[in-house]
């Protein structure tokens, strides 16, 4: 391997000498990431650009064609608004279902109103059950009617049969495209019938599913088992272990979760009498395990889950305001503990000086404890049977660190305002405080997730109240106390 | 479909009647979550924890049995160490390699060295390079020479390669086990081929990768695709569209969005003179974008991403005290910007009750254009091309989330404490403070990107310093000109 150029475009018989190429070049190679190779270039968005703002259809083909429909809907979707329209005229006939799959649900009701008939109709057509079924759920009544009208008979009973299932449960995120092979089956025998089935197989599939004659599932082939096997061999003797078939009415979090915990590539769906209804693929579920992350964190940070990067003012406004609203009413309450103490901060102003430093010592050590405990609840990995050593661990770890900062914040406020009983206070406020905090940052996401409640959701306020209310009173409370 | 039972157990040929059975109940199905069905139930975890306990071998065999590897790898680590050790004393020798590829990374270790040799190499033997890779890079010396010890010839050459690759590179994503075809065949050949290596094919694989005389991958062929064509038709006409090899040295992020972007399932792997090396599939793929949101999540709340709910007392307050360090020398830099004003707020306690609702409410308005923020660079969705237009949103939201709330304290502040310049300077205060919250919050971010830094890591304290201290800053500042 050594004695081999880097550039590997030279003639194919063309041994080049090496040995002036010093070794250390060799080893390094260029790093991967100095253009970011998976996101379109700033200059090639910029003529994109251009050619929306000189209305050059041709041009727009030209730059488009080469592009994978996932890159043209991020370009779509990063347009402004001005531009996304003048777009839309010139180039609204070549939206595929590709693209038209990938585009933000924040902006398709936009696209699919845009789009003329004809070309809605090519695009849904080309689609999976699934594909439609998600692009058409966020749409608005007239749009979703305009899809559904493009729709084929057969296409149309698939997606109206699984929009019967929940919002986020597992028959929205199937498709009823199936490879269905009658359990006594040999190889050979599917094989010949895939071959003529050519024609009607789903775009992507991985396994072929056995069914009884009542379309119960009995297990499932991998393409990779059933090639690499004799003709003769039986289906039934070459199954694989993961199988393990979802019910239609489960949560699309545990259908997330099963395919990562399991490995699954794909997975048979049944309704509620066990017969097979679809199949959801790992490309779905690894993008319901993103949406979920994605709303775990922004729940936590008091953003509207539905954020998006392409919203306008008024929609990032409208997000915003609830949870900054919901903070002020708690700000106001830990006000209220502060201005209980006016006479004592107005006779020792160090007070107002220090007890900002209780308060958010004790909103930061919540918050730590919060995010893993959401994050273990989210992954399954905090469970009934560790539920009170999680909690005795972080109740520990509360009163740890509470004894660290005690030590180190009493020697700064003893140095700083010269007083000893000051410095114990701020000691005893911080010990009382981290404790109360590790307490809050476990004990709120569990009680909301007993509740059923999401523990993300609004968790974050509720503990850095308890601190807020928690650190000022107890360092007023304790100063008044002990100093005057 | 409504005139069949309910329960699917009767025999196939046994059509019961109906009509008894209200129209109710089998339109509502059972809720598929009662008892999460994904996660080993509380009983059976009791169980295994007593038969641990009575040193019953044999009753922890029957139990562990019928479960998933990735179940059992997460009731070992859900064990107390002690029972733990008892566990492996036990039953180490049953221990194979699906269960030691899902054991978590903070107990490999102690799993390794608890392990008998040969139960090892039992267990490496049936691994994939990759997953081989994954369990080796994070064990001590002595441990991954004993995992190294204990492969084959061949396999060690492949898990050496790998490991040359950098840390969080696709080289170290992907395993060596490919299954590769001349360019030239066709797909009778492909499969005659695929029968005879039956034995030596990877346990799960999903495209035949095409390759030229020098090992350059030049297409693939999804093995649907092949199932479903002509035995005469040329490999090389039924390409899938999706090929993008992947360079060794990628980050594994890249690879990650890459596989989530184009909906990848499988991705060859190529090194620096473009030859295959291995391929990448999308169980890992999935893992690693779940390790990447973990890492964020975790890194935005301060907490040391290697965190985990099995970790120690003291792991977990090793991780904890850095972050909360940090957030104390930064809680002080804010009440040095207090303590220049001590002269003020002796005469006018009411600012020592309002200054933490400023400093609150701009440390949340930041904390969520952060978090939107480091997600929107995540996906990508934050580029060269729409960053002026984003920075510009979050300042006007600021701005107007300003107002709002300028409005709303201005008003509580004059009932409160009956003071209309009071009002006044907390409206200002408000409105300057979110202003600089919503620049913090995109800009801090942005710039350790720029720089090469993790946007998620540690910028939550850089934005709420910055909060806390113009907050305070701009509140009593104003307070002090125009209040004396």
């Amino acid at each position: 391997m050594q004695d081999e150029p880097k550039r590997s475009d030279l003639p194919e018989d063309e041994q080049a000498p090496s040995a002036d190429i010093p070794e250390a070049e060799q080893a390094t190679p260029e790093p991967a990431e100095e253009e970011d190779e998976f996101v379109p270039s700033r200059e090639l968005i910029d003529q994109i650009r251009e050619a929306i703002d000189e209305e050059d259809p041709a041009r727009l083909d030209e730059l488009l064609e080469p592009m994978h429909a996932a890159d043209i809907a991020d370009v779509i979707e990063n347009l402004s608004a001005a531009r996304r329209r003048t777009f839309m005229s010139l180039w609204s006939g070549e939206i595929d279902g590709d693209i038209l799959s990938e585009i933000d649900e924040s902006i398709r009701d936009e696209i699919v109103e845009l789009m003329p008939k004809s070309a809605l109709a090519d695009a849904v057509r080309e689609m999976d059950s699934d594909d439609i079924v998600e692009l058409i759920e966020e749409l608005d009544e007239p749009e979703q009617q305009k899809v559904l009208d493009a729709l084929d008979e057969s296409d149309r009973a698939a997606v109206e049969q699984s929009l019967t299932y929940p919002e986020y449960s597992a028959g929205r995120m199937m498709q009823s495209e199936v490879v269905t092979a009658p359990e006594h089956w040999t190889v050979g025998e599917t094989i010949d019938y895939l071959r003529n089935e050519d024609e009607h197989l789903p775009d992507q599939f991985y396994h072929v599913i056995l069914v009884d004659p009542r379309r119960h599932p009995v297990g499932y082939v991998a393409l990779g088992r059933l090639l690499s096997a004799r003709r003769a061999t039986p289906m039934r003797d070459i199954t694989e272990d993961s199988f393990r078939p979802i019910d239609a009415f489960a949560n699309e979090a545990d259908v997330a979760y099963a395919f990562n915990q399991y490995h699954l590539i794909s997975t048979p769906v049944v309704d509620e009498h066990d017969r097979l209804v679809g199949v959801i693929t790992i490309d779905d579920a690894m993008e319901v395990l993103d949406d979920e992350h994605e709303e775990d964190i922004l729940r936590l940070a008091g953003v509207g889950d539905e954020s998006s990067i392409s919203d306008t003012v008024v929609e990032t406004l409208w997000q915003r305001l609830p949870w900054l609203g919901v903070n002020l009413a708690t700000a106001i309450l830990a006000s209220f503990v502060i201005a209980m103490f006016e006479a004592t901060i107005s006779q020792i102003v160090a007070l107002a000086v220090l007890m900002p430093i209780v308060a958010s010592m004790g909103g930061n050590a919540g918050t730590q404890t919060l995010t893993v405990a959401v994050r273990a609840l989210a992954t399954k990995s905090l469970t009934g049977s560790n539920v009170w050593r999680v909690v005795a661990r972080e109740a520990v770890v509360g009163v740890l660190n509470g004894l660290c900062f005690a030590v180190v914040m009493g020697v700064v406020a003893w140095i700083w305002f010269d007083g000893i009983n000051l410095a114990g206070v701020i000691a005893i406020a911080m010990v009382v405080n981290l404790f109360v905090a590790a307490l809050a940052g476990i004990l709120v996401p569990l009680t909301l997730e007993r509740v059923g409640a999401d523990p993300a959701l609004a968790s974050g306020t509720f503990v850095t109240t308890v601190t807020d209310v928690v650190g000022f009173f107890a360092f007023l409370g304790l100063a008044q106390m002990v100093l005057l």
